[in-house]
């Protein structure tokens, strides 16, 4: 049950009305466990409508803070949950064939000849620094790697027998691999166009010979390159002989859209990370007094990639990652002592301390966030000491930053400031949201218009590459849609520019985030489409029957993506029901449309005129929900 | 450090000499964490030794309790870790060829035909029903799938064109390949005989054509029948799409001596199951009294696939599994009620609990293994209670199997009451090395015996297949290295006996264990070795001189393996020292033999004599540890 009425009760009990009723324990989650576990969530869901719709009838600036908090568990379930993290798993659907894989990975490789891989790792090593310095060791061994590279396919062409290779020559090659798969993602087009010929991928992806390089194009040939860097890893067996190349390949890898596009394959593979990295002690970084230099030097190296999987771990975590590790890592905020040795050891160093800055960004980035989807709100004082907690890194940061000027620092600079004040962003919502201060709209409208300054700036400093960076999809896809959303029920000029200003900057999103831009234009596209009917559908009456169809629409938005990863399985094909009844088998796309089937909806459906199921169900066919994860 | 003086001084201090020194904490486990994380474990194991030297020139009955304690660290260094879980994993010596894999795949698909497809199914249906039935569903679908596997085969044999397969295609192979290769791990040699030709597999192998099958040649038969299983898993892209066949395979091929013999890659998959457990729910199995019929169903087989997995990740936790689940399952003796809800309505259910009785028993192994390489002790009430509980366990089991009298319910009795005597056995052990409780030692070999005796009944009850299991090679090779231990320093007509009784057993162990009867026999050998140099040098003086050349490789022989479980990894190729120095790089093996070199050892071996030194060395070279790695 959401916390509804923040202002008029002060003495609000959390639990859902079904704990309520049943006298069970509520951890405050929507919905909340001991409703999951009793395959209840449509009930527990629903209850925090039935609350709402005495509210139903007063002008929409009263009901406007009610509303917003119903935006957090929208934000979480379908942004976060819905847009990056949930797909159609069905087996049956997904058809495989290794075969077919490899015959592709080997025409990817003989695509890339030796002078075009030089000018890849050149292109990674001179633009693309910040986002893998920090998880290498010495980078000058690279050029040694590519020529041994080379040497081997020379070797393999020349013998008339079989060549037999090692586990750490596929390691070799995945770390390259990966290499220019960044500089494939990141490279502008007519940079491209002088290293690949456009026709012969054409004619591999049997489309359409094309005499110059496209953006769709060129996400094929990363995708194909990301494919091969991954059929590396299989080849080498990661899972038979562990190596650290694995988790700097998934490190690099990371700084594409393939963070997003294979949530499932890199949810599997950030475990198999922290498998690794636990077997090889990367968590033991702590500095001690006696280390000597290579030790010291080990250890940050360390420190560095320990913070990198962890932010990815973390922006990762979710219903279909349930097992997570960023959490050994306390809160900057909570427990500043922890940080304490690396500040001061680590924080003027020579070597960048960039991996540290994130973390701490995205640390308190989990601070905030950890109240989505909750009941429970942050106290005023917590966001306010995260807020100085941000500052402080912010000043941190300006001081280091003002010392350096290449293009590495350019890259480092731009991805801690924009996530910097996307942090902000959330304060400020957050305030917004649950204590309705006043300005903190605006104040989060100036930080929108932050964020898509950083954008424009770098395309008029010709670095619009940088904006290839999945962060910038992650938090402008959380932005967008909340300013849609708040416009359903209140529209200001404020409000009707920074949307223009979003749409107009997805407009010009990289094709490289690939399938995911349509799913968000879709989001803002079916907000839209319920603005419209906010505004044409008048509901009369009270009770449960002045419930209006725009909060039956979200609700059941939610509650799809909140079913879809529920998932319980057959044990075994062909058994038939042995899945709890109220809940849907993996999969099986044909079940998923009757969640409306359940008990719990029974009882308020009975109540909806039908007028009311005509409204609700002719915008949910138009905008079908079912695209945001097919 | 070891609790060395456990009579003499009532009060000690826990804490190891290095932590004590530093003032730092101590977790007392042996080497302590503290210590590895300043790369001082040499010295932290070897305060060990400094503590017993005042003891030596007493006779040998006096201080054998204390050479006891050293033991439990021993064996959790060299028979858990050492033998079971602990692999050399150095990428440059690891020829790997996915093609070659793929070829092999083929080759033995297109050895079994149908007609032995039908037979294998029907063998691990009627004779191995204990080891799976726990984890499927509905039994009778699986001869359909079957069918439909030769159908799949038939219908890509006869076209012309590529056929394509989902990734369920591939998972129903899975499983039906799990069943095939525990058949043939199982199957005595001459019901093999009849299914397969010896003659094409010695051809594939390219070794001398045999008429008839051998255990060696079946042996590979099951190694390759077990790569072609995880072939089909890898086909249908596990790590992309998640199925529970992937849990249910896993549980199959658990029941064979794959788990030991690819620890690493089994820990991987264990991990990935978890995973997958988790993305569905499978530990959302507490009954609730509103759950219908359906989800009762299938809560009760979520529950036992969880238990199963629990045991598998409790016996696979080790430096190279740091990531473990089992610990979400608490303790039978510390949380009882945890387990009412089951033992309340499921102990006299219909639907056997075989796989809740295992883990309760294993519950209890861990209650006392935790004990294992710590300075703390069992406090003598604990392990009174734990003897309690088993009690309880093995009435309950009793109670339940006089009812039955299936193939399923004997090797059901088998597994669980080898597993109960193997508890009675550790906590008779403990009673010995923590209390020297008189009569502990006659009543552990007691509880040796009747294991023996449970394997001899199996062999002329015709059931001899049942010997196979792993949990028989775990036990045997924790209880026969106790007794070889123990009669380095006091051999007694009973000890000898016991000896001899287990070296028997040991000699008739099936080859399917493979590689590590081996080495479980080097270990023993290498036991009996020191025992022979123990009574061949007499140690003169006192103090630290007076360290018997024993102590010294039985310390030595914990070092290495810590020291192989400590790997740090060069953060890239070539780097050079960029690991710690006090710590060993993957798997190079040269740097291995070098942990003499450490700081923390240098003083001890300033104090060792030329000729002590040389008669370690002697030894060591003679009896190379190496070879429980390699």
């Amino acid at each position: 049950m959401l916390h509804w009425s923040t202002k008029e009760t002060k003495k609000t009990t959390y639990a859902c009305s079904v704990c309520k009723r049943k006298k069970t324990k509520c951890d405050k989650l929507i919905p909340c466990t001991s409703c999951v576990q009793k395959g209840l969530e449509a009930e527990c869901l629903t209850s925090a409508t039935a609350n709402y719709t005495s509210k139903l009838g007063e002008r929409s600036s009263e009901y406007l803070p009610t509303l917003l908090e119903l935006w957090q568990s929208y934000e979480y379930w379908i942004m976060d949950i819905g847009l990056l993290k949930t797909k159609n798993i069905n087996t049956l659907k997904k058809t495989v064939d290794m075969i077919a894989d490899l015959n592709e990975c080997d025409f990817w490789m003989k695509l890339l000849n030796m002078e075009a891989s030089f000018k890849l790792l050149n292109f990674a090593m001179e633009q693309l620094g910040a986002l893998h310095f920090g998880c290498l060791g010495e980078l000058a061994d690279l050029y040694p790697q590519l020529e041994h590279y080379w040497r081997r396919r020379e070797e393999a062409e020349e013998s008339e027998t079989h060549i037999f290779l090692t586990s750490d020559n596929y390691y070799s090659n995945a770390l390259l691999w990966a290499f220019f798969t960044i500089s494939v993602y990141y490279m502008p087009l007519d940079q491209l166009a002088k290293l690949f010929d456009s026709k012969s991928v054409c004619k591999w992806l049997e489309v359409n010979p094309l005499d110059e390089w496209t953006e769709q194009l060129s996400y094929e040939l990363f995708r194909g390159f990301t494919n091969t860097t991954i059929m590396q890893l299989n080849k080498a067996k990661f899972m038979m002989y562990p190596d650290i190349r694995l988790l700097q390949t998934y490190i690099i890898l990371n700084s594409t859209s393939f963070t997003f596009s294979d949530h499932i394959l890199v949810d599997s593979l950030i475990i198999q990370c922290m498998n690794v990295a636990k077997l090889f002690s990367i968590d033991f970084y702590k500095p001690f007094n006696d280390d000597d230099e290579a030790t010291e030097i080990s250890k940050n190296r360390f420190a560095k990639i320990w913070y990198l999987l962890c932010i990815a771990d973390y922006l990762q975590s979710g219903p279909s990652k349930l097992i997570s590790f960023h959490s050994e890592i306390p809160s900057l905020f909570l427990q500043p002592s922890f940080f304490e040795f690396n500040s001061s050891t680590d924080i003027f160093h020579e070597d960048s301390n960039f991996e540290l800055m994130c973390w701490k960004i995205i640390s308190l980035d989990r601070d905030i966030d950890k109240y989505l989807n909750q009941v429970a709100k942050p106290r005023m004082g917590t966001l306010d000491n995260i807020r100085k907690e941000l500052a402080k890194v912010e000043k941190q940061i300006s001081l280091k930053q003002k010392k350096e000027k290449t293009s590495r620092s350019t890259l480092e600079k731009f991805i801690t400031t924009f996530l910097i004040n996307s942090v902000f962003w959330k304060i400020h919502k957050a305030y917004l949201v649950y204590y309705q201060v006043e300005q903190s709209l605006s104040v989060s409208i100036h930080y929108t218009k932050t964020l898509i300054a950083l954008l424009v700036k770098n395309v008029t400093e010709g670095n619009s590459i940088f904006n290839k960076h999945p962060y910038v999809f992650r938090i402008i896809s959380r932005i967008a849609p909340f300013y849609e959303f708040y416009s359903i029920f209140q529209q200001t000029d404020q409000i009707l520019q920074i949307k223009a200003d979003l749409n107009e900057l997805i407009s010009t999103f990289s094709l490289m985030f690939g399938e995911k831009i349509n799913n968000l234009l879709f989001i803002l596209d079916r907000l839209h489409g319920l603005e419209i009917l906010w505004t044409r559908v008048q509901v009369i009456g009270s009770g449960l029957t002045a419930i209006h169809p725009v909060f039956k629409i979200l609700q059941n938005d939610m509650k799809f993506i909140n079913r879809y990863n529920r998932r319980v399985p057959m044990v075994i094909k062909g058994t038939g029901n042995i899945a709890p009844r109220n809940r849907y088998n993996t999969g099986e796309d044909e079940s998923i449309k009757n969640f409306d089937e359940d008990e719990a909806n029974f009882k308020v459906a009975a109540l909806e005129t039908e007028e009311f199921k005509m409204i609700v169900s002719t915008f949910e066919n138009e905008y079908n929900i079912d695209n945001l994860i097919t």
